[in-house]
């Protein structure tokens, strides 16, 4: 233990929408010895991810609000320094819910993954072995349940989730058609990403035509990170029996009040529609058999990921307020002094 | 063949919405003898449904509209009195796409199932054991997958679907609530249909704090026939994995153009919901062993049904009308001559 100073990113104030770099404060506190059963980890990389307004938000959510004054929560990809819990040894490296901070004193239940040894980087457990890449794996396979032949429609395509699920329908046998909000990014998700086409929804003014257009069969599975305008026309393109996964709500800037649109209830029924929410976290137990088959396929050559890594905790409020503007280029994640 | 006038009733007039009385016509047609591979049935009872708005509009559907001057589409229960269709006799009961009429001379494809003797009376096969109680039967246990101690809310609970599920959730070990229209209705719902509760929702100005009420531990399973404001508000109170299975969409007067409501994409999401279509007519090949098995429930007595039989093809298309005003109790049926 040579470092006694925890610098850490804090929420100091309720977001209200999008979280702006107002709404968090640096703040260097003291690294807190492990208790017994405790560990104390040293984290390499941050994660960045949509999931953090509703985390940050207080509008009832999956999880209980980010209480304000501490640590953004966070996944972190960190490295055991002192353990004083069975198991764990100095030295281990870690995936888990150790927040926006350098230090971590923590039980083991926020460990989300052992990080075994691979030949990937270690910044690939917060990208193709976070909660990225699992959602796409387990979301696009246990709900999407994709078939060869399969037409499969993605929102947010090139974004951190999107880019793998385009991929991972190509390997199913699948075509997808992606939407995403720039050029740049359509031939991105159309050259790397396995997309055979895509849809600027920008440049659209008649999204549902646009989707008619790259979709002239109609789709089997559409595997929605937006919500909004893009999922009424959405499942206005499903065929009989189609799948919908409901991963995230990118595009509604608030739920409160209720934000309307077009009534679903009638393509729920006559298309047969299966519409289903997917959170990651209810999953834990198969993160290791996925993390074990994505590393296998991006081994392979068969998957590609792309991270955004922005060095030093500062820079962490403008990269997730960046997500919601689309501007970042890969996954964002956040490499501290650990890692270099 | 004794017969030679068919009396049928024809759609004359396109819908808008809610088919009228206007729309419709009594014909006598000429009895068409079966051609090769054909049966001519003598229709007995015949069945009004909910479902026949869908058949008679053309606003797109699960099948194509009833083309005007024909038969209204329906399903009857009927003799046949001449086959020439191999396996088929003179004297078997079927259940099936028969129309609204004394007579059809049709192809064994119009069957849905064969009416085995039962100590059930025959118009039992259009309520019970017709596309009512198969619905119930089929969609909530195949889509809700209740277990014992789940909570359930059903819409149009003493309707001729709700007011079997409501009793199927009681067998499952559920506890359900109801929606209906009526005090009168909603305490037969109670006393009759095994509701544990029921909501009066037009006497109500709060519906989600009346659902908040009666459901004070939130719902697993939300089997809808309504849609509309019903639905965003029972959506809201579903637990975590809940299932809803949207069985009709009775409340929406009109698709066209697209109403709009409450956006459910964050429901969906965090509370994990799967929310799926069901058309009972994608199930036919479960029909005889559901009917089988709620013949034994009613002949013990663990299940009741009840019927508004009307003498008369010219009653049908009041009674048709009337389904979207609630006026029946229990399942419209027309009786013909022939039953008598």
């Amino acid at each position: 233990m040579t470092r006694t100073v925890n610098l850490q990113m804090r929420l100091v104030t309720r977001p209200r929408g999008v979280p702006q770099l107002a709404d968090f404060a640096p703040v260097r506190a003291p690294v807190r010895r492990p208790g017994d059963g405790e560990i104390l980890v040293c984290n390499h990389y941050l994660s960045v991810d949509p999931a953090q307004r509703g985390w940050a938000n207080d509008e009832g959510n999956y999880s209980a609000p980010v209480p304000l004054d501490t640590p953004m929560r966070a996944l972190a990809v960190g490295e055991v320094v002192e353990s004083r819990s069975p198991g764990i040894g100095e030295g281990d490296f870690l995936y888990g819910w150790f927040g926006w901070q350098s230090h971590c004193t923590t039980t083991p239940d926020a460990i989300l993954r052992r990080v075994t040894p691979s030949a990937l980087p270690l910044s690939a457990n917060l990208s193709l072995l976070g909660i990225n890449g699992l959602t796409a794996y387990l979301a696009f396979n246990g709900l999407g349940k994709p078939q060869p032949g399969e037409h499969v429609l993605v929102s947010t395509a090139a974004g951190s989730v999107g880019s793998f699920v385009g991929q991972l329908a190509r390997l199913a046998g699948c075509r997808a058609v992606g939407l995403t909000s720039s050029a740049e990014k359509a031939a991105l998700a159309r050259e790397r990403y396995g997309y055979a086409d895509m849809i600027d929804y920008r440049s659209e003014n008649d999204l549902p035509a646009a989707i008619r257009r790259a979709c002239p069969d109609g789709n089997d599975i559409f595997f929605d990170n937006t919500g909004g305008a893009i999922a009424d026309a959405a499942i206005r393109s499903m065929r009989r029996s189609g799948r919908m996964i409901q991963c995230g709500t990118a595009s509604i800037a608030s739920w409160s009040p209720p934000p309307t649109g077009l009534r679903p209830e009638r393509e729920v029924l006559t298309r047969r529609l299966h519409w289903a929410g997917f959170i990651i976290f209810d999953h834990v137990a198969a993160f290791p058999e996925a993390a074990d088959e994505l590393t296998r396929l991006a081994l392979s050559g068969a998957l590609v990921y792309d991270e955004d890594v922005l060095l030093g905790l500062e820079q962490a409020p403008a990269a997730l307020a960046g997500l919601y503007e689309g501007r970042n280029r890969g996954k964002p994640i956040i490499r501290l002094e650990a890692a270099t």
